[in-house]
């Protein structure tokens, strides 16, 4: 495939008219006036190249239950609503919620998604349907013993696909034994993948946690050998210096949810500390339940502009760090090998620039950052072009199925 | 104009199958199946009709100022970016910044905005030419007592135009004595009209007017009789509890810019204590130059985010609670006989509901206040359309020209 003229980001600024060659699912040249030929040619004349955003802690099937509880106390929300959906969820309600979410993450330039959550088989296949990358994990708790036992055939099964990474997902340190989360480890370390995992998303959590067991959530993970570089630590809003040192020290990604954190009122990540520390921070939307959407760019807006209110401090978190948390940083921590160069996936999206939020341009990484009100209009995928100047193809039908399963499974 | 098979947003709820006959600039009937014929017929099937957004604080023209100056802390951003662009400010880069800002709002569902700025006729101008309604004050500070001068033929000239509500801007009581406050209320009663005035924005502000005059600004304002039902006081991060009394006993109405007092870490406003009062709130983007961008939508969902969060309790400012901040308060404020109703100003927008973000559909408020991940597709106001099915008449023209303005202010 090859992509004419567009203007490419690379390092914050803009560099006009450029070709991009696409061979099989990589990049394998990027220069002015290729004269390479190709079948598949796509005129990008007045677009803007940005490579792959990564959504790095979500629950994509739960986009079924959008709007379905709001500003609701947590645990209210969890037993009253969310539970009990849950307690009835099918394979199809899994993969139309899936699919669903694929679609808006396709709108919104997520080329690739860290998924925890029940029904592992039925979300890879609506993902590599979609033609989504997806980091998959099979939740796991100890109230429901036998998902643990679906981990490893799960591995042996997606290990080697061309978009589905199988890893394993614990589900939190309050609902799995420490047997449970050291057996996660051994997975991982077998099937040499990542373990995915919520941490410190509330102060009851966490305060609990300490008075039972005289150690926060994160010493006690580290105490039992927990954590590495393998590990993305969702939330972490409820964090101790001694926590921000020690998830520095073991090289664990943060992937950081802004806009849930803020929607459940579980706090402000202290991502100012975490920077300090030298720990990486990824970006995720959790689940569309507590969002209500899917849409990274929105994060990385709202992750900047409140950590500059908590500090006070409207220099921190400049737009090209926040940029850097949904790209290089999460790039860097699932080990994929992308962005705008020779070699890498190609995971990117095209944007026209005649739209009025991006106008004047001046400065692609703030707009992108701070005013984009749209999405993308081009997404390709491992070489796939799965949206092409706004269209999806069968985009309709997934939306309609989407409301039928929605409305199947609250009448059920 | 006949609007036919559109859904309607009535009470948080979607009326289906409705057909609004809009008659000159007002909506005349609404029902089922209306069997009135018009030559301009939009058939809406597939969509949600809801009425205009109100931005009750902006200033437009800074439009042009996206992403020039971002991550700064306020006074160096004020005195090393945007007073120097503003001193070599001319009425055409008003013009096209203006025009730019409308094009953004007509995208994002905003039928009408309270403006502040310099060049008040070209801002009127452009909204007029662009169809959007607008309530434009002339900005008023001692360093340029020329402007207060031009207040009163500024309300002459626009006083009962269809679009423009020409109103008085005194900009802040750190910037205007005494005496121009006063002359300002006075013109503002003379010609029946708003007051638009930035109050207790930052905490700096309020910390050295209360040390320098022994009372906060809301209680000084009060003092010398500015406080009625007329003022818009934008911002107020920073209130005392008897600053919230005052407000609310004086029936000001508080326009909220949750994104820009983020982003300029002025701080989070107490809304909780405002409502408790019974204080009146709407929501404003602020300027481009400190959001980045003028989308009602989400300053809804960063505001009801941001609120929960603060309070520790996801209960509060619940979707249609905000909802009502950018719509019914807002008419309140601004004495709009607007909304879905007969009688109404026909100002309302049209939503395409096939967008994943809006799937599944069963909370339609929770939907537009916590998923709007793009624009609303059909713009309509005082009755004549703005924007149909994502197009608006010229808008290429407006993006490159205000580039240019742009390009020509920066290398003046």
């Amino acid at each position: 495939m090859l992509i004419k003229g567009t203007s490419l980001l690379q390092k914050g600024e803009l560099i006009p008219d450029r070709d991009i060659l696409i061979e099989d699912n990589k990049i394998t040249k990027i220069e002015r006036d290729l004269k390479e030929k190709d079948e598949e040619t796509i005129d990008a004349k007045g677009t803007m190249a940005i490579p792959g955003l990564i959504n790095a802690h979500t629950h994509l099937a739960m986009t079924l239950f959008r709007g379905y509880a709001d500003d609701m106390e947590l645990m209210p929300w969890l037993e009253e609503k969310i539970w009990p959906l849950e307690a009835k969820l099918t394979p199809d309600d899994v993969y139309w919620g899936v699919k669903l979410g694929c679609l808006e993450q396709i709108r919104m330039g997520t080329t690739c998604y860290n998924d925890m959550y029940l029904f592992m088989d039925e979300t890879a296949k609506a993902t590599k349907e979609m033609g989504l990358r997806g980091l998959l994990s099979i939740v796991n708790y100890d109230m429901r013993p036998d998902l643990l036992k679906q981990v490893e055939p799960f591995l042996k099964r997606w290990r080697g696909d061309d978009l589905i990474i199988p890893a394993v997902g614990p589900h939190a340190i309050y609902s799995c034994s420490e047997e449970t989360l050291l057996k996660t480890v051994e997975l991982a370390e077998k099937y040499d993948t990542m373990l995915h995992i919520h941490v410190s998303e509330t102060k009851g959590e966490v305060e609990s946690f300490i008075k039972e067991r005289g150690l926060s959530p994160v010493e006690y993970l580290d105490s039992i050998g927990f954590l590495s570089e393998r590990v993305i630590a969702a939330h972490c809003t409820q964090l101790s210096q001694k926590d921000i040192s020690i998830l520095a020290k073991r090289n664990v990604n943060v992937a950081h949810c802004s806009i849930s954190n803020h929607k459940l009122a579980s706090g402000t990540a202290p991502l100012d500390k975490l920077t300090t520390a030298g720990a990486n921070i990824c970006l995720g939307t959790d689940g569309a339940s507590s969002n209500n959407c899917l849409n990274i760019f929105q994060e990385m807006k709202t992750t900047s502009i409140s950590q500059k209110c908590a500090h006070f401090r409207p220099e921190l978190f400049k737009a090209q760090e926040v940029w850097n948390m949904a790209t290089e940083n999460a790039y860097k921590a699932f080990q994929l090998n992308m962005g705008l160069h020779v070699g890498a996936l190609a995971d990117l999206s095209l944007i026209d620039l005649k739209k009025p939020w991006l106008c004047p341009l001046n400065n692609p990484v703030s707009h992108l950052v701070y005013s984009m009100s749209g999405g993308v209009d081009t997404t390709i995928v491992n070489g796939q072009v799965l949206m092409r100047d706004g269209i999806i193809p069968g985009e309709e039908k997934v939306l309609e199925r989407a409301q039928k399963q929605f409305e199947d499974l609250t009448s059920r």
